[in-house]
């Protein structure tokens, strides 16, 4: 059977007139596309041109829920209510859908953004308010997220799919968790680099931590950044190398 | 065959720690409840507990769109192209649905708030732009609004269901139109006179007009207020009053 | 020499359509008005009438700066920068200040709000912040807090005037701390209570803690709540308490 | 005597992770910079290092003041009460002039952004509103605007200080207002025809308008477009002709 494996990034994440990213470039090379959906960034219109876009290229949609916080970009913890959260959810995967559905399609999955993506991997209450919201709304929808994390341990434990994603521009600690970024050598910004790691991650279930060992990894999707410059040709190179490894690119859920 | 009205108010508009209204003593008395959607009012916990409000009351949940200015309540014209009009619309509306579905129901129909409203009733632009988020979302979702106006004839043009209101506490024109709120006796402070109007609209199909004219009327819902004071006691009277008159109360869709 | 205390209240604090409590009645009351500054609450008309009213009654007003959250109130931490922290404030403290001016004064000392309050307490990194942002605006505005929390330290280290409140209606821990909103007790309801632990602070200099003993107090000025139910008559009680202790009720700032 | 005139742009107009425009290289090549205030555009940080920019090149600061319209970019008529608006403007000015203050100079002029200034041409409500803000706050504030428009009009009857821009690339028609965008030929988009147009405007005090015929004009300063590609370069290169043509460039008020 022939390795396979998901691509994701972050689109949508325009706000009215401030553009972010090259979406319209990006999403031919990804297979599943995190769109934003209005509280850390993506007013509706942008988000509208996004599943379209998406739809158009038959990139599965995921909802990517964050913060209520423009001015941060969804990148600063809240110590937001967990009932509070689970609406915040609840509310910006149906907007997307809404969306989603209008561009003939739907979401299909959900990933969480910025900073409570971080803070869902440790924060139980978060955690378990972000799985509220989907196993309440629709318990068929993925859950992408990190190894490890409190996110998908309580995504399994209420029954939903879950997803792990690794980060092949991201350096790992030891125990599989990603180096801080405020930590030197958090990022690695070699496209050479990137790409080898990318591969290694499918084919060999491998990578190199930030010390030197081996570290196993089972990445059901890659994900690349895209707001970074040179981050379209990055996917499209991280692409073109799985594809060269025979590892087929393929969503995690049907679009 | 008895006559029948269907009782619509507004709704789930508080934000926050602000409150505004007393949805859970309004909503037993309603058949429909406009739900804001959080773009002039309304977060997602408000809206969530509205929701479960409604639902269990066997109160039908309609989306309440608006403009997005929280500062102004939505009360203000704002001049957005039509095409962002209309993703503002179809995102609200899913993001309501999402709330809805989780307390066991759906969002049933669509009523514009505040300036909107007022705008659609004549602004070709903004008026096709919410018929069109509706169309192209779900086309089974009736548009409630003002007899005459501009939404509903493009929402009848574009085949939805159309539910005319009337407003009992609200003096009209001879032309069918509402007197504006700034002019001297726009708003009817009354009760006896709100509820004898509200009886009379739906028995005799007519209003008295400012000029003291006799307007012939066809509501299909009438629309109480629910944030002023008073409100909560006025809607149980007309309720009353309009059962008193063999009226029977029933929504124009099922919860 | 007569005893002297300042009586201190968060006023400013509706927006929009949305009213918080009766600032027109409370502040009569009072001999400082913190009043809200856009960001976690009030709006510049809210903010314009509110100034207005405190230098009618020549109450000073001093600039209650918050998080950037008008869904949470304030009320939610928000791991901000510190640089990002410093320029919110400075904006706030800017903002209202011109609204004072029009008024015919001008803000006079800072109070953060809500959450940032409870985390200028403790958290270096967010008091510095504020604290630089008093500093590089104008150095001769107090600030006004717990007292030996981190932000009166570090005022006082910068060379800023310190005022420290107490809160009547708050149960305090042994070492000084008020004890959590969450734990039972934590806010005392009875008005006589209130009122009794009010003077007693003054004029003894001590509150009886959570455990019974005795804790030592030098407030210059008590804090009253606004926004809850018989708040207004609170302080005039409060207010009416002091002076028959021969308190002088007094601003620690000339209006 | 020499000729002279002032150079503006609007610029503090990122927000957040949004860039728009490239402050850091454009401010060099101004006079006056129209800094954001926060409401169409301007995250404080933003506004604090453009002030610092502005300051550190000895570009004088003016409030560009705009709707509260985040995700419309303040581009959108709304509709507020003029009452709203002066304290809507009362706020933005204060709160850019504390960040200035901090960055060692002052707000010295005051210029409505996007569809403000648009409909302060001609809305009287409006432009009065936004007199009546500066009156109250600071009556020593120049205004910057259209000549003609309704705006300077009241600005001058009110003993403001009024000061008349052109744009060397927007077409004029024969009565001296914009030729609408939305219309053919509006934006003169070849950069050495906005080169020549910029010249004569301010040694010959004349433009060619869209019907081909000659229109006087006496501008104070020209207004150069900061978000377009190619903007910095355009700026120099009206700065370079300018300077060419002995037109001194300066200020119109002082740092």
């Amino acid at each position: 059977m022939p390795l396979t494996v998901d691509l994701n990034a972050d689109v949508g994440e325009s706000f009215g007139a401030w553009t972010l990213g090259d979406d319209a470039a990006l999403i031919p090379h990804l297979t599943s596309a995190n769109v934003a959906c209005g509280f850390h960034a993506g007013d509706p219109s942008t988000l509208a041109r996004t599943c379209a876009l998406a739809a158009g290229h038959g990139v599965v949609i995921g909802a990517q829920v964050g913060y209520r916080d423009l001015a941060g970009f969804g990148r600063r913890f809240l110590d937001i209510a967990p009932a509070d959260l689970t609406a915040d959810v609840t509310y910006q995967i149906g907007a997307l859908d809404a969306l989603a559905r209008v561009a003939g399609t739907r979401v299909r999955y959900v990933k969480p953004h910025g900073a409570l993506y971080n803070t869902a991997m440790h924060h139980e209450g978060q955690a378990a308010a972000v799985i509220e919201a989907v196993v309440a709304l629709d318990p068929t929808l993925p859950v992408l997220g990190l190894s490890g994390s409190a996110l998908l341990r309580r995504a399994a434990a209420a029954g939903l799919a879950t997803v792990a994603e690794a980060f092949a521009d991201r350096a790992y600690a030891a125990d599989g968790t990603l180096v801080p970024r405020a930590l030197p050598g958090a990022v690695i910004t070699d496209p050479e680099a990137v790409i080898e790691r990318a591969v290694r991650m499918v084919t060999e279930r491998e990578v190199v931590t930030v010390d030197g060992a081996l570290l196993e990894v089972h990445p059901d999707s890659l994900c690349v950044h895209g707001d970074t410059p040179g981050a379209v040709g990055l996917a499209a190179q991280v692409r073109s190398a799985l594809t060269a490894a025979n590892v087929a690119l393929a969503p995690f859920v049907r679009a």
